[in-house]
């Protein structure tokens, strides 16, 4: 799994994650706007699939919108995660996650 | 425009870009591979908008099935790129670029 060596420096602190699904892509802006002024210092922005796209969009739309004083450029990882499907076999599918960080 | 940092090492090398469109992955994942083959250190996968997951696929594809020797994990930027439509009206448009290098 690509994603275990991204825990936040502040082990203390839950970790910060929008997973990025099928809505329009402003529903997972706002939940990352909103995690930034809860007092997060970071947040991950999750995705698979076909849905990549949207996860970038949404990094873009926010860190150049609405919270401007991230890093630049942020972390960006990629990797393939196995799915199991219903009948059983198993099926590769990509994913991102990009780390938003103050 | 976030390229311009991503000059290959060899600046008397041509640019190694394969540009992920509509097509098949797959398609992608061959013009990686010959680029390779023909002796290229480093490759550089570029897509916009909805075809950021494909180009994923194509430098995931490429990197655990056919080039296994490239450096793990693959330096990803994303951007935002600004694109004149048709009316004339501007309009911004994600973009990512995937760098695979032995």
């Amino acid at each position: 799994m690509a994603y275990d060596d991204e825990e936040p420096r502040n082990s203390s602190m839950p970790e910060n994650v929008v997973y990025v699904g099928k809505k329009p892509a402003m529903n997972y802006v706002l939940a990352v706007v909103t995690q930034f002024n809860n007092g997060a210092r970071n947040v991950t922005i999750r995705a698979r699939g076909n849905t990549i796209s949207r996860a970038v969009d949404v990094a873009e739309i926010a860190r150049n919108r609405f919270v401007t004083d991230v890093r630049a450029p942020p972390k960006v990882v990629i990797g393939s995660e196995d799915l199991t499907n219903e009948d059983g076999t198993k099926s590769k599918v990509s994913s991102i996650q990009i780390l938003l960080e103050k």
